[in-house]
């Protein structure tokens, strides 16, 4: 075999000085934000804002107005003391279960050789001697702890860095749209790189320390690794799931009192509901999506390196060819760093209807460069030739066939960005129609707004079965974790695009609160509406990279279980199949059942509050702003633990008690029908979401016709977007980390599965 | 081998026999309903009703007002020309389809052997002589034909008695609510009836008319016999689909404008969509579902039977054994004889809360005597060993054990009928809890009801797993078969309570035109809810049996392909498998849409009417009933074709070009996820339309604190109601045509698949 071009040592230097200069970046970022003054200042004279779009930039806004920047200061406040507040109580909760489960894994993991401490034949290269299953147990305990506190750290830190740019953002928006913009949108690029940065380092310090034990026993060394994916994946289900309903619920019951029954704006400083709403924004969207995306990389990398590892490069211990998807990832950041200046730097954002196309740019700009980058790493990176585990054989795979396998990836990801704005923005005629449905009330709204989720799967899962298609042809189920890697290289950018969005609504959140001026709301509302399309661009991200990671640990799963086929015609895999088919639609039951119930909970305070408040609804008393914090941590709280146990428990059982034919089956069954209704389901809310904004905003004769506020239509509207808000915030992003879970967790737990499961079937 | 207890000659006999006695039996409550005049009589002193429920029946109402009975005959008769007129038009369409496909089967199946007249060695059994491809072809062309004839027959039958029997339920009901439920449900029984005999009938002729060509030929006679359910099945999807969006189409436009703009109630005959929504009715849910039913029949029926010809029975040429498909079927009718003299007979509904265990007792009592008939036929009609191919091979099994997998798919039916009435009754909790949701407004009932209808899958698909898991360890594909004609068995008393629903919804209606008075339409109501219910359940069954009956027919495909295992782990499967598994959404998406844009059509219509027409609110003017039937009419003949073509096309595109192995991935992906979109849209349409059902009738305390009709909580259940109409009545239940067609349209052109198939893969 040739080397490839790139040296070992190299290899080592370049990963980590990549990851160095993401994080570096990440706080210039950082840096430019903090210049934005949230303490009032002496009056300084405004600058010159250029030819900004003239309805809503027309002027600068209460620039000298110091009381704004106080009541801005305070909100934000209340704001990330809350969100902080809420992330310390769940992480203690999820914590004792971390606890819980590494101890289980190590059980279960050491029970395998019975804590032998003996040294063993390598499962795949047999003439090998591999450490002992004892080891492999610690090992992948330890990951598995790592990653969830990894994944902490990025939820944490993202949910602590929007809190830290939302009021910068209201503040900037009174410099014009531009100026905001660029501030929500450097504020997402401070958490897109340090998580990807952050990921990235960790994993390859992680591999580093373990390579000392494990010395030559690659085969052992990943195999420990793919805790890190485990924990990064278990942490992301309670985050996002209760995240989710906190913020749901809040909003929801914000909503509902609020706009349909008193007839308040969105985001009214007199509702009750509005700060627990605003914190739900940070603690749901934005760190229960730093650890769901933190969660794909790691998994994805976990897939590539487990298979790598038995493949030719772990074979023959090319450390280089084998920190490949490391590398792609490396070059991700260089490349999303790039892309990330053409927004902040080189094109200038003057009207509100370059705001779309400026996020699209940065999707299109870095999906070209990383092409080139994906060339340049396959090239460097790979010897010309090489051989990948398939099933038990090895396939040999050329370095341009594996260049394919991450762009049709990263390309994919490309197509379902595109195609999920085409279904989400109201730029375009699905949510026009949607609008226009209205009209005729809340029931053909939600009738069309359901059909349109429906429809919009259609090419994501074309994109999705063409990547799946060529990079398993080209290089098995390698090939698969690659484009899963390739789709998730740009992540960087993917979140700051993606965070950008949740900053956007806060931003436009406090200037109600603040009561500023209604021109800068329309401002803050433009940047919210791109910010919705984006969002569910990120879920489409999230979603697609989802199914090509799950697919990816699924392969390593049979691979690591021994299993030779996944025959669909047997009835344990077929059984396995239907009811995994069931379980996103159990779990979403549940998700969407506690949203409900704790916006009906929600509901009854915010109502009681207007009643019994004297002066509440006049605005000269302040409403209990904590009960209503209250009520949304105490549902999370209690209501994640349900689904998560579902999702959690599901492949233990069914792997102890069924083995792991069925379980792969339910993998399988989990995978397919997951998939659809995630997209389905955050595309439709993101549809209602902008069908509501897109009458409120008015811009087109038709949008007046459906108008104004208050009208029929936008009550319907209004319907619509609160039935979207646990479909697209909720149920549909935690299934993305169902499927992608379930397969991680029976990865890791394969060697026992495969000695000591299928109970039920051994007794009969 | 042993021969089985029943000799061939009897078998010949029996069957017919029972298909008489089932015809003979539904002529018989036919004529008794017949007896219910609608015709003026000379007044006659009304007779003793015995201790009705006091609140609804404590006096027989306005018998001998004579200007009611003309206006029930009158309104009835627009209903039922309504209906005709629309079937012949929607056949004509169909009819020229259906010339086209036969035309495609016999061009593509000649196609195997170029056409050629010589005999040639038979598949499985090379030593055997077999007939020629062209006489498969020209066979599964008629039988093609016949299954879609009497598919059209079974729907128009079925409307034709619901539209006899409204008016009459109507008439009855002055005279009680027991009178009116057993008009209703004898008009039903004779559906049930005629369609289960009818389907029954029809096949043994065909087999035996076939059995003169090919003689010995076992193999090429039931191979030709698979065109019988692929022709069933293709005019159910047709008549689910257009009579869906019809039906809703007319049903969501009357209700927008009638009950939520004009509040005018259900069915007031000032509403110009109201005749449009009661021939709805009667070509959706009665002929689409009577069409849809026979087909799951016709296809359960050929799948046993295409798989018996290659086992032991066909081997060995064992007519009695190879017919038990048929024989299980008459003996169903002969029990659901018994068990419909219970409901007509033995047991009086004296209450209105009697109604719903009435026909829970239908369920109970048909499967608990279909037991011991399964038990019966399996004794005397099987031998107590023999052999049944499972993918190359031949296992053994006995007869006990093919009783085993009959009775499971029975009792699973059972088991998937109670969970759906659960779940969908305004009796228990779940569908109170969506009640009581609507206190906080229709986006709270929406989340709750979507939450509802996803957990409402979590049994059913346990229950399908299971007797899956089961049937196939005992007999392999054919104990599936067996199991889902197990489930079907008792099909005469499922269709009996199914019928029921539609037709005391449609007497409800001619009351309310009739102007009738209120304690009438209570009664009329009363019967409506529970309708609802085993609507669901009759819906239930349907897909229960749609996923037993896919999986025999996907079973016989691949053994009729030549596939030896279906591998989840290849990327040709997979790619199929998740394709599949979106079909179902695509297939919503437009389905649904359909229903929106023909109802916002309605809507405008309806609008305009009351605009236009002076004196129609006031009841002084009459709408244009004519102009509202036509947008219905047109809306469902033009939209039901992409969604037609697009199930019918999927099979032969994917076949063709991609070849079998992917499209056993499309078939199996199809039906995992199709069976929970499935069951989960019709309990969540029917939990809406009771929940909204429960606020209205205020039976209870907390029914009439969220009432009465127009109350707030009410306006909401009305929105939920909508929302449901097209889940309930138009996507969901063609989902389960859609999972079967697409089975059984691949096992009819497998052997055209097998050779030519799979271009794309064979160029690149």
């Amino acid at each position: 075999m040739v080397a490839p071009i790139l040296s070992d040592l190299l290899t080592e230097i370049l990963i980590p000085v990549c990851a160095v200069i993401g994080i570096l970046f990440s706080f210039l970022q950082w840096y430019l934000v903090s210049l934005v003054k949230v303490t009032p200042e002496p009056p300084q004279s405004s600058k010159k804002n250029g030819g900004y779009n003239e309805t809503l930039i027309e002027e600068e806004e209460g620039l000298n107005d110091q009381n704004v920047v106080i009541k801005c200061a305070e909100i934000q406040n209340a704001i990330s003391e809350g969100a902080t507040s809420f992330l310390y109580t769940e992480y203690q909760y999820v914590g004792i279960f971390m606890v819980a489960f590494a101890i289980l894994i190590f059980l279960f993991l050491g029970s395998v050789e019975s804590f032998s401490t003996k040294s063993q034949p390598c499962t795949y290269n047999k003439d090998q001697s591999c450490k002992p299953a004892l080891a492999t147990a610690i090992f992948s305990t330890v990951s598995f702890v790592l990653g969830a506190v990894t994944s902490v750290i990025s939820g944490f830190l993202g949910m602590k860095i929007a809190t830290y740019a939302n009021a910068r953002t209201t503040l900037e928006a009174r410099k014009g749209v531009g100026k905001a913009f660029i501030t929500a949108f450097r504020s997402g690029a401070v958490m897109g790189f340090l998580l990807a940065a952050n990921g990235l380092l960790v994993l390859f310090i992680v591999i580093n320390l373990f390579k000392i034990y494990y010395g030559d026993d690659w085969e052992g060394l990943f195999e420990s690794i793919t805790g890190y994916g485990l924990g990064g994946s278990s942490m992301a289900l309670f985050g996002r799931v209760g995240g989710g309903i906190y913020t749901k619920a809040a909003d929801v019951g914000a909503d509902l009192v609020g706009k349909v029954e008193r007839n308040i704006p969105e985001d009214d400083p007199r509702n009750p509901a509005v700060i627990a709403d605003n914190v739900g924004d940070n603690v749901g969207d934005i760190a229960g999506m730093g650890s769901d995306l933190f969660g794909s990389y790691a998994e994805a990398s976990c897939a590539a390196l487990v298979v790598a590892s038995i493949s030719s490069f772990g074979i023959n211990h090319e450390f280089t060819a084998m920190l490949y998807p490391l590398l792609i990832s490396s070059m991700g950041i260089l490349v999303c760093l790039i892309t990330t200046l053409f927004a902040t730097d080189i094109f200038e954002i003057k009207a509100v209807d370059q705001i779309e196309p400026a996020l699209k740019k940065q999707l299109i700009i870095s999906t070209a460069l990383m092409t080139v980058g994906i060339a340049l790493v396959s090239w460097l990176a790979l010897p010309p030739s090489f051989t990948i585990f398939n099933f038990g054989s090895q396939k040999v795979v050329k370095n341009w066939e594996l260049f394919f396998c991450v762009a049709i990836g990263l390309w994919a990801g490309l197509v379902i960005g595109f195609v999920t704005e085409y279904y989400t923005s109201n730029a375009y005629s699905p949510v026009q129609d949607v609008a226009d449905s209205c009209r005729t009330g809340a029931a053909t709204n939600v009738i069309f707004g359901l059909a349109l989720g429906y429809k919009s799967v259609i090419i994501p899962i074309f994109a999705i079965a063409v990547s799946i298609f060529v990079s398993f042809s080209l290089a098995a189920m390698y090939g698969i974790a690659v484009a899963a890697l390739g789709m998730l290289s740009t992540i960087a950018t993917g979140l700051a695009i993606d965070a950008y969005g949740p900053i956007s609504d806060n931003a436009g959140g406090i200037a109600e609160m603040a009561g500023m001026s209604h021109r800068i709301r329309e401002r803050t509302d433009a940047l919210d509406a791109a910010g919705n399309t984006t969002a569910a661009i990120g879920k489409g991200f999230a979603i697609g990279s989802a199914a090509l990671v799950s697919l990816a640990l699924f392969g390593a799963f049979v691979s690591r279980a021994s299993i030779s086929t996944v025959d669909v015609l047997t009835p344990k895999v077929f059984i396995g199949l239907i009811v995994g088919a069931m379980l996103p639609y159990w779990f979403s039951a549940m998700t969407m059942k506690s949203v409900g119930s704790a916006a009906l909970k929600m509901v009854e305070e915010v109502r009681r509050q207007f009643n019994e408040i004297p002066g509440l609804m006049e605005g000269t008393a302040k409403p209990d702003y904590a009960t209503c914090v209250k009520i949304s941590t105490d549902a999370s709280l209690k209501e994640m633990i349900p689904p998560g146990a579902l999702v959690m428990l599901t492949p233990l059982i069914v792997g102890t008690f069924f083995g792991v034919e069925t379980l792969s089956g339910v993998l399988a069954g989990s995978l397919v029908s997951g998939v659809q209704i995630a997209i389905s389901a955050s595309n439709t809310g993101g549809a209602w979401d902008n069908a509501k904004k897109y009458i409120e905003a008015g811009v087109s004769e038709h949008a007046r016709s459906l108008g104004p506020k208050g009208s029929d239509p936008h009550k319907a509207a209004v319907i619509g977007d609160t039935i979207g808000d646990p479909l697209k915030d909720t149920s549909g992003p935690s299934l993305n980390i169902l499927i992608k879970l379930m397969a991680v967790e029976s990865l890791v737990f394969a060697p026992f599965f495969a000695r000591h499961g299928g109970l039920l079937f051994k007794i009969f």
